[in-house]
């Protein structure tokens, strides 16, 4: 599909009915997801995602729950910060608890009692961070747990067959992450692969796509999205981009980015990708990142984004707020009864102060770690929000990049 | 006072309007604590303790906030729970963020954004655990922090200074908690310290009880209880009673119990001792303790409990049940897909499956521990809710007792 069409008009599409029947014709029944665009500004766009557990207002970020919990924060208060779809990682529930076990209890949903969308990862991109742990060959993957090292083996075939156990609305195409810094014969080897295991990924799922745990109505289907692959060279990320479009998926997600390379880097290729993806198809960048960023790829017309940056960080005391980066447990915070962030609404910042917010993390409380993380992910919904009312209002998402910005120390 | 006054008829009562009136007219312009009793069932009393900071519905069980919060619960959430009472450790608070550092931010409820009532213990038990680190006089005690092996001192004056830097509603009178087990002359010994304390806490306090960093308004006060001592000697306990009630506070304690003595030992002398405290004041065992102990005592005329057991027990994964208790990390629960406990109404019991908190414990998840403290909590708080309601109604609180006897593995 020609990358022009990506300033055509508003269009109402997905992967089935684009291969089913004319995009526009919504066949219901077999559907899996819809992606309407609602509004642009200039490459950005808003839009809203129908998913079998409810709609998602894109550009969306998703906060990463790797085993089935966002850690430390219980699900009401997920559902209170507004957040429409989480990620979970095959890799950690295929170790544990394991994808029968999940799958017997209802799927992820039922499990960890989510009744909102769920995205899961492939477990190739944990699988190739293991590094010394694991052998590639033509079929798959054998790794060993970091757990118990007792040795596994991932194939497009089986992590599919994981991903339908486990029950997310959408999943991924099992994709090899290549290295940063790679030579070129090594990216295209690479990418080759992806693209092979593109084609075998959809192939298991075209076979067993009515095997979910919920899928007993026929209209409730997971759908599956395809990875883009191709190191830092613009030509292979065309070249994966197109020949992914002719495996053809639900939606596409641009993988091997974030993986240590410059910041300007990672925009060159988001731009150099996106316009040979589908405008009328999600977009989902994977492992982004700062507030600024998120802002700044939603603008390149990202529509999805996962991170574990907000949770991780919580952890680790460092918080985002409208007046910048704040590492809580500095002395100056001490004495400080003002909120984190006068203007967040957020649970923690409408209750307590930084003084006492600095006390738990300095004493190591386990309240530290669950108030962080809900401010910070309530920072980066809030953020979401903003981005996607600029964008329905015509305007460039990239004015909130530039408040960050500035705020930044 | 004598002990059969415990019989006699509901009277509205406290220790400042038992000083300075007659017992019912209430002298509000200088009260701290009121409590009233409301009903009674053999030796139990329901009732009502008002506080500066809410009313306290009796017999409760106050969950421990050691350094300012109940470990990974959120305050939003204790209150759902219907806590109205937490304790705080002056200990911890005062080594760590320290006395002034809370009482320049307004106090402990401020500081940790809790508006309801708070009890801080002296102080005392925390440093006669120190064992090794703590060296005592007639004084008071040195001690060293298990934080930082620094050098600090403890007497019944800077224990109740702390006390009123941090603002809680009751104060605890500065006492030794005498190791069990002892001989009756160590008993006699360390019960005559704590007595000589107890008179020097109730000068201390005051010459400053108006230094409370809230006690902005004449009418909010901050009050004083003493506590009872002697070890397992029922004679001495009885003279303790006495000589602490000679001393004159606004509600009494039992302390040194729970210390490793046998129930049937910690039974006898809380009976011994509750006949001798006076009837229309509050009765607080410190330090306990399980549901049916909670329940035993309570139905012994104690109005007042705390202990770390249900946060403590709930985050190595030992839940407390309707059916008995329950230790989730066992591999039973891995596929169970019911309620921790289908008799609960909480958050967690509505929510999530034995399946799902298993998992969280197995997996090392915050949220384990958020979640089993939760739960912990509203079954300790339902628990007291149940003996309120059977003594209300005129029935002993014992069959509750008997009921989770029955249910115990």
């Amino acid at each position: 599909m020609p990358a022009e069409l990506s300033a055509g008009p508003l269009r109402l599409c997905s992967e089935q009915a684009q291969r089913l029947s004319a995009c526009g014709s919504v066949q219901s029944s077999i559907m899996s997801t819809q992606f309407l665009v609602e509004a642009r500004a200039g490459a950005a766009r808003a839009g809203r995602l129908s998913t079998p557990h409810g709609e998602v207002e894109t550009p969306v970020f998703m906060p990463v729950g790797t085993v089935g919990s966002v850690k430390g924060v219980p699900q009401d208060l997920l559902e209170e910060l507004g957040i429409e779809i989480l990620l979970g990682n095959t890799y950690h529930l295929y170790l544990r608890p394991g994808v029968e076990q999940i799958r017997k209890l209802g799927g992820l949903h039922r499990f960890m009692s989510w009744p909102r969308a769920i995205l899961t990862d492939s477990g190739g991109f944990q699988v190739f961070s293991l590094n010394n742990l694991r052998r590639i060959s033509e079929d798959g993957v054998t790794f060993r747990s970091h757990l118990d090292g007792s040795s596994h083996f991932f194939s497009p075939e089986n992590a599919i067959e994981a991903q339908i156990g486990l029950g997310a609305d959408i999943i991924m195409a099992f994709d090899e992450c290549t290295e940063y810094p790679a030579e070129r014969e090594r990216l295209r080897t690479s990418m080759e692969l992806t693209l092979r295991w593109a084609e075998r990924s959809k192939r298991y799922f075209e076979e067993h796509k009515s095997e979910a745990p919920w899928s007993d109505e026929p209209d409730r289907m997971q759908a599956l999205f395809g990875i883009v692959q191709g190191g830092m060279d613009p030509a292979l990320r065309k070249e994966s981009a197109e020949r992914t479009r002719e495996v053809g998926f639900s939606g596409y997600a641009i993988g091997g980015l974030s993986v240590g390379e410059p910041r300007h880097v990672t925009r060159e290729i988001v731009e150099a990708t996106v316009e040979y993806l589908p405008p009328d198809q999600p977009r989902y960048l994977m492992g982004v990142g700062t507030p600024e960023e998120i802002v700044e790829y939603a603008n390149l017309g990202i529509d999805m984004m996962d991170c574990v940056l907000p949770t991780r960080a919580a952890r680790h005391g460092l918080l985002f707020t409208s007046e910048g980066r704040i590492s809580i447990k500095q002395a100056q915070y001490a004495g400080d009864p003002g909120p984190l962030d006068p203007n967040c609404g957020c649970r923690v910042c409408r209750r307590y102060s930084r003084a006492y917010l600095r006390h738990l993390y300095a004493s190591n409380e386990i309240l530290a770690q669950v108030l962080n993380t809900i401010h910070n992910l309530s920072f980066y919904l809030d953020t979401m929000r903003a981005v996607r009312h600029s964008i329905s209002l015509g305007r460039g998402a990239r004015f909130l990049s530039e408040v960050w910005s500035r705020a930044k120390p």
